[in-house]
């Protein structure tokens, strides 16, 4: 177990600053969708950190940014990181903080190296994920699901944003498709903020990730007829919008009175056709995201859906498709990785408690291929995807350290036994 | 009182299919907004129709279009007409039969005079309204408000496509915008199809439109915050989607349960922000219309929406804006014009009956400004904005014959006694 940390922490929280302008909103968070241009500059930024600090960097065809340190030829690698694309209007912590830490983690580590007080058994790298968000180029986690082989490369590049434009196009205009083939992880680590109220209000520092809630997610496409708003009587109209509400608000009004465990509802896109003020809607499509820790009450609530589905069919006169395009079980991270991470959490004497992820993480594709580390710091009153979404300096200080004695752990081999 | 017209109809049919061609769907209807290359290819063919039957061609400043007849120097004008411009995947009867009816209509009066079978004291011309479905630009009934003082041109050139484009820029474009100063009508009649069933089930040909409902439009703005659809505790979110969603339902349950006089009450167009499958929405635009041939009914409509508006803001936990953006009260059109169209009608041997008019037309601005006569032929199941729009082949004839005796009485000075 190594003692505790000599790193320069105040030039962490400049580094964040310095991290959280590139494109900055006025609201005090970022606005960083993949690939867009302030999406590349922080990674130009990034880039340029890790080569002044002597990282090797790399790119891989799907544009995941590598910063690689080999202290010993051919030895396996651990993999360390998280994103720094951002969902719009978003806050500046999330996956940001997540790959400055594991960044500065590493460093460290290098520097006990080179000072002779750590003898590893394993290279490091850190990872800059493309397109965790999903926001703009559909799936999320995207970067970290192709390096995983979850994705094919070839689906990922023909992802479309809204505006017509593809992932490849995007990242090839910014140079970031690499031909890099990036080492398999031995193991890997990450850190994020929480995205909930759990460890503020208990005032645990270091969550300790040891489950993903399950998930089901689709798409749903709403069919009516088109008509004139002021003309055509109530009872002759098929309108796609009014079918569409009543999905949402039932679904909704579900999912608050169920009991037991909880189920997380939600539809937060919606596009309809032809979207004319004198026109009804003969068309919506949405998404439709349910998520639990209980598997049985997301088999529940996908039963809930359709129920609500066909009810708002006869309601409406409209037909509802109801497709499926990405479902995760509740899914354990290793217990090994518990167990490491809440021994370095007691030996640096953090606060520390076992907690779920509700919302999927890189290493979420990580765990299935490689023992995995996943922590958390907390985040003021849990707001999430918002640019008032907030961390105190010394929990994510506290982060750093906690990721540099995990990193310390897992570059001697910790998980490798 | 006109005999029985001598007039070419099946050059009207002819003429029909051939303008139904600009713009025309897969679905057999018409895509024609306002300004686009569509709207713009009809407007350059019914050019060209105007000059090759000698009618004069000029355009006004917001890019009216008129086909004027001069038979007597210095006399008023008698103007007719409606608009080609439709909604998105619409029918390809709505205006544009109205503007072509109107054009043969005139042809066959000017082919009366010139025989010396009629008389005028008034000129003639066809006026192709510009921007009458406000789909692309709003507000709808954009050229005749400018022509009626009822809207300022600034304004009308300053309406904004979701594109970013003005209707200023876009009738530039097409070299729309003329600089002839339009005649003031001494009187006024446009024919549409019905848009509504009444007709269909009654079995009458000529509708004599007596009365326009009343209607009251908004824009609805519902604020919440963003956050993260996995990991916001449902407690805890202010979804402005489910918001809306609230609103909509409950004013379509409301609309539908009510007794007495019929409130029409729609929602139709939505933009939700930021629109991401994973980030709570923290605003959704839309807009809201309530139509209803009582005041008192519209009043009662205004304080149920406010009401929903309330329930919605405490169930979602956001804030919603409610602006009044248009309204208009039921309006009679003038006695005389209906009384002229009744003897017309039933010279020519038409079924006919009085009816009232849901949607508002060019004539809703004209009837404020001059003598009007607003005449309906009948919709096969009512069915408007939508591909399926259907009228027969005899039924536009009959509209085009019952146009040219309303025609003739009005270029006698009929409505100008």
């Amino acid at each position: 177990m190594s003692a505790t940390s000599t790193q320069d922490t105040p030039e962490f929280i400049e580094d964040f600053h310095t991290m959280s302008s590139f494109g900055a909103t006025s609201g005090g968070g970022i606005d960083r969708q993949a690939a867009t241009d302030e999406d590349a500059a922080v990674r130009r930024w990034f880039h340029t950190w890790l080569e002044s600090h002597d990282f090797r960097v790399e790119y891989d065809e799907i544009g995941n940014q590598y910063g690689l340190l080999s202290f010993i030829d051919g030895a396996d690698f651990v993999l360390t990181g998280s994103h720094m694309d951002s969902q719009p209007l978003a806050g500046r912590f999330d996956g940001s903080y997540g790959v400055l830490a594991s960044a500065h983690a590493a460093l460290e580590v290098k520097r006990r190296v080179e000072a002779g007080e750590l003898t590893p058994t394993h290279n490091l790298a850190v990872v800059n994920w493309f397109n965790e968000e999903g926001s703009r180029f559909t799936p999320s986690m995207m970067g970290s699901s192709v390096y995983t082989g979850k994705m094919d490369l070839t689906s990922a590049y023909e992802s479309t944003a809204l505006d017509g434009t593809t992932a490849r196009s995007e990242l090839k205009r910014h140079g970031f498709i690499g031909s890099f083939t990036p080492p398999k992880a031995a193991s890997y680590a990450e850190i994020h903020v929480e995205q909930g109220r759990g460890m503020d209000n208990s005032g645990a520092t270091i969550g300790l990730v040891a489950e993903t809630w399950g998930a089901k997610k689709f798409q749903v496409t709403v069919r009516g007829e088109q008509g004139h708003t002021g003309s055509t009587l109530l009872a002759d109209r098929q309108d796609a919008l009014f079918g569409a509400s009543i999905v949402i608000s039932e679904l909704r009004r579900y999912a608050e009175a169920r009991e037991g465990h909880p189920l997380q509802a939600s539809v937060s896109t919606m596009k309809v056709l032809p979207n004319s003020p004198v026109t009804i809607a003969r068309e919506v499509q949405m998404n439709l995201d349910l998520r639990s820790p209980d598997w049985e009450t997301l088999n529940e609530g996908y039963a809930a859906v359709r129920d609500i589905v066909s009810k708002a069919e006869l309601e409406a006169k409209v037909k509802i498709e109801l497709t499926p395009t990405h479902e995760w079980k509740l899914s354990p991270y290793q217990p090994e990785g518990v167990h490491l991470a809440d021994a370095v959490a007691t030996e640096l004497g953090l606060k520390h408690e076992q907690v779920q992820t509700v919302a999927g993480h890189d290493s979420t594709n990580m765990k299935d291929t490689c023992p995995t580390v996943m922590l958390f710091i907390p985040s003021v009153d849990g707001i999430s995807h918002n640019e008032a979404e907030f961390t105190k300096d010394e929990d994510m200080e506290d982060g750093v350290r906690m990721m540099t004695a995990t990193l310390t752990e897992l570059c001697q081999g910790a998980l490798n036994a």
